[in-house]
């Protein structure tokens, strides 16, 4: 019999709703399941709204204070996924309380509330993940395999870029994401702690970065812009290899296109979350052949899913990211190294700083944690 | 409140692990739901594993004799996703008892097997449908609208390919997919039935056919292949479109490539099943423009799931396909004309017959209901 | 030093130019060459344009009556590209006459003309080649290379469709080649001869044809359509193999979109005319590989052009088709089996026709030649 | 009577080859020309190969020593396709010979340099151009039309990156492009020029760049290697947009693959030039359409050659190059706007130059001209 873990869900909008799903998912499709969801309590703001998702989903509780939620013992597990501001003050309750802790991306506002979040969890010795959950892709699990086992040979380059759209309006219409008190950052924390925590996932730690920031339009319907728009950075590797990273709100035509290459002295790959149940490899120098990541034998997770040939949705990175999270849990160890500890959200946002002071100082800036 | 609907589930494999999920992911995901399944009982041969998969996908009872499901006074439909030479026995008896019946494509081995059940749920008076679920993918229904509103013109040409490779290799083993006796027929019933109901939804009637059926391999490990693994037709269609049908299961590479192509005066529209989330466009005759189909706003669908540009995966037609299913159920309706009736399958199951004689006789095979 | 070949073109519109602008590139891009064009006379209708077109690609004599072209002793090779209704007349006086005879596509309006055109140069002893240019498109031969040596096992699947757009107006203007007098046939003899020639260059001889045929607009500015728009066929192969051939006018954006695919038990391949530099390769059952056909060191004909990477254009199959031709012409050989002979253009003709009887009787028709 | 320019080529290999070949293609595809080229003189180091070179495309006469060239009366033009550390000291001397002067690119090793060479032609008053040739690849000059005419909107972002990947295997041989002496940089100065060119000619002046550079195999077999593998920028523009500059010659997979993209606010482009006869295209935010820039009627040069959907080489970007120059030198007048002048030529130089000082300075560096 699978394990239960109480699960105490705050926030029910985007990510509430997409893990939401997934918790109900993962019994019967990652089967057995290493532990199951109790869907104990779900929190947010509005009372009414909090109690609707409770009924749709299936939590036992709806609170309007995410304290009690992180106090209620019938939580084990608080899985956060409010807005950025909300993070460290959540994260870092729930591990005082001994709950473990799964938070949404980017980890804090800054590397130093990511800090003081991931000095949390370690005194507290609770099981911790953040929702990097682009490790999670069949694909991207697939790339990180074909890198270990050195099948690229030496790598030359790592290049990523996040693109969306939704800000190429510029009547598209103030959100939280747009101000810099509740965002922590623009493009560059939402989009660009991705691309960073892919590129520490796939490559290895990032030694500077030379980067630029930019907000095209200041003045939007129902606030004042304070987040950037767009980064780009020329990245360097411990490993030697060089690169660029970037990501945008306002790259027109792109809706979800994060498109990342690797280039190695033996092969290389391509990958484009828009179809991201492929991968494109090239070994040798013969051009890219472009798999499609649903073999059930061959390919990461798809065992878990249907006969080769029938392509999975961008919703069900979410159940890999639990049956990983839930083993973790269960078996009382780290979600390292397939998944994203806090230390590693603690990085990402140490480099998302470093793109910062780089572009403010005009200068290239060095990693250090 | 949402009314409640007993559900009993023929299959316990592929289909009936696809249509689970479906049924358990509807009601928080098409919010509020026309109607919640009760999964009141699932059949099949092994008493071992039927019982497992009623375990675990929450089915209240689990039946060895299908018979015992039809009986069951909880169902109120029976969802009939067992091999295709229990499609007309289960179908009849279930519209006999009174039940609304779904059933797995093609609806019957024959024409003439599909006739007697339409008979029989017409007589009936229950609600019925076939699983043509493509009908149910966005990209699709989108297609659909086009063509419904005359935005490409007078349709010259459909063509459309189905091609899988899983018998390329000779040795691949002999299943019950690959007998007569069984499937009734192979690519031809398995894959074109699908591709002969999306040119009655998305053109209208074919009037005849001009094809050819080939076996390439008669024996394999474990039996004799009595059924096609390919066949192609050149087909004409009551509108004066002509075009193109072809299904094979030793196209290599092609995992399962469901390709489409609609041509007309003002423009055309492709579709690739293994990139199900997209539809190529060209209006005018400027080129083809790849429409990502996630947009809530405008897309068919979507509005159910993720901001735009998160992609969705195949299992999701199933939830889009038991929506449009309880709607009709709850309201007493029948589902054309978006979904496929058994007038429906019974219709693609006489153009795959015409496809069979045309081959076998030679000539240019009349279509006639 | 590289032998004269004294030329004499007919015709100085699209093939014309065409040509002209392959013998005069030949001597120094495939160099050193097996011979070099002298280009001697030139002839066509319009007195004014044929002087022109002397002067502008520096032809020796330009003449009205192509009979007085067949008759200057400077000529050896006629270079036939005037409308299919002259094919034949000028092809059998030039070999009567002695002359070496490249024409173009299709041989004859019908495959009894063609069958005289074979009857002549096989009687006189002549070069003779038909432009059947694709199989001089370096992607095309590399297929050619691959499935000569099996690398794709056995052969189960053939599928050609070339599709263009410029009748899907109804309101395009008649032209010559809408007129079965002067064209014989439309998008079949036009462009389905095309595919016909590069199935049995690839994969052998067709054994029988299935097939509809198809006029959408019968009346258009300056004539009355008595020619095919369409054609469609399911095919069946000598060697067991099995696929469709098409082809359109009215295919609404596809400019020249000859798309092959070809599926072997060990591997596939497929082909865009449109992107004609490259080929997809699929060994094994892995998912296609894009390849660049553009390496000197390996693909056929680019030693002759730039380095890896830089692609070439449509016009460049001619350079290749001449350089092939000239060295049969400078050895006093044959053609074959790289190029296409008058034998080849006449089965092509032969299968053209069994389209259309195909169609016609409506019964499966088998190719006899 | 097109007037005749006396050209005099600097160079047999790669480049002597595409120019020669451009200049004998222009007179009868451009027709009526704007002017015809006399091949009055090549030059080379090697007595056998520019002998061989002159009889190949037909230079008058075959020189040794470029002085012999720039100053044969007989010159017009000088076209300098030599090594990049001969590209001052020729056009200096043909400027003040009252040449023409075509340079390929780079203009010079460096900004200095390229000053120099600019304060020469502009002493001389004589037509100058750098061999920029993509600015005449149709699509990207269809490109510049539809930015001039602003129906992208507002430019956020100007992306692209040059790859090629002939020195992924630390085996491959040392060439003089591998020498600072002889190219003055590597990837930057023979590829980043290339899109730094495109970046001012499409979007503008860059304002600032913060980048690094990289060699990864120093040693090989016959060199030492003095210049960059690879490098990369941030870069800022004057019309406030931002975006990313690369080039590698160890991106292992892409051969001559320029990627180019354009956003906008109400658009975006996306170009490649292993398909240089395509342009997406994205109006609105709907997604890309791809074109076939091939529509004589529409596309940019496309009149000088075929029906539409014939797509052309890349080797043809010289004719219409060519084509362009000849205006000018015939009608006295400049390059600008559509081609490269030597003060483009400088300009590209300049941002190069900052590039190699932001990644040596590890810090942004400001253009200024």
């Amino acid at each position: 019999m699978a394990p239960e873990i109480g699960v105490g869900m705050i926030g029910y909008a985007f990510m509430g709703k997409a893990h939401s799903n997934a918790l109900r998912t993962l019994p019967y499709m990652v089967y057995p399941p290493p532990a199951v969801a109790r869907l104990a309590a779900i929190a947010g703001r509005t009372e009414s709204a909090v109690r609707e998702a409770a009924d749709r989903y299936g939590y036992a509780r709806a609170y309007t204070d995410w304290r009690d939620l992180v106090a209620d013992p019938s939580v084990q597990l608080v899985d956060n996924g409010g807005p950025n501001d909300v993070h460290a003050a959540v994260c870092v309750a729930a591990a005082e309380a001994g709950k473990h802790v799964l938070c949404e991306k980017p980890l804090g506002r800054t590397a130093e509330e990511a800090k003081a979040m991931l000095a949390a969890v370690t005194r507290a010795g609770v099981v911790h993940m953040v929702g990097f959950n682009y490790r999670f892709v069949p694909a991207l699990r697939y790339a990180y395999e074909l890198l270990r086992r050195g099948e690229l040979g030496t790598i030359y380059h790592f290049r990523a870029r996040y693109l969306q759209d939704w800000l190429s309006d510029p009547q598209a219409r103030f959100t939280w994401r747009l101000a810099s008190e509740s965002a922590g950052s623009g493009a560059l924390g939402d989009l660009g702690s991705h691309i960073v925590d892919l590129a520490r996932f796939l490559i290895g730690e990032p030694t500077s970065v030379a980067a630029t920031l930019s907000t095209f339009t200041r003045e939007r319907p129902g606030g004042r812009v304070t987040v950037d728009d767009t980064f780009a950075a020329a990245v360097e590797f411990a490993s030697g290899a060089s690169g660029t990273l970037e990501a945008s709100r306002v790259a027109t035509g792109n809706k979800n296109g994060l498109h990342l290459e690797v280039n190695g002295s033996h092969g290389s790959l391509r990958f484009n979350l828009e179809r991201l149940n492929e991968l494109e490899v090239c070994t040798g120098s013969q051009g890219f052949t472009t798999l499609l990541m649903t073999d059930p034998a061959k390919h990461p997770f798809m065992r878990y899913w249907w006969p080769n040939g029938h392509i999975i949705g961008w919703e069900h990175t979410f159940v890999h990211e639990f049956a990983h999270l839930f083993e973790a849990v269960a078996g009382g160890g780290s979600v390292a190294p397939y998944g994203a500890t806090f230390e590693d959200g603690y990085r990402a946002a140490v480099v998302c700083d470093a793109i910062t002071r780089s572009a403010r100082e005009r200068r290239s800036v060095s990693i250090e944690y």
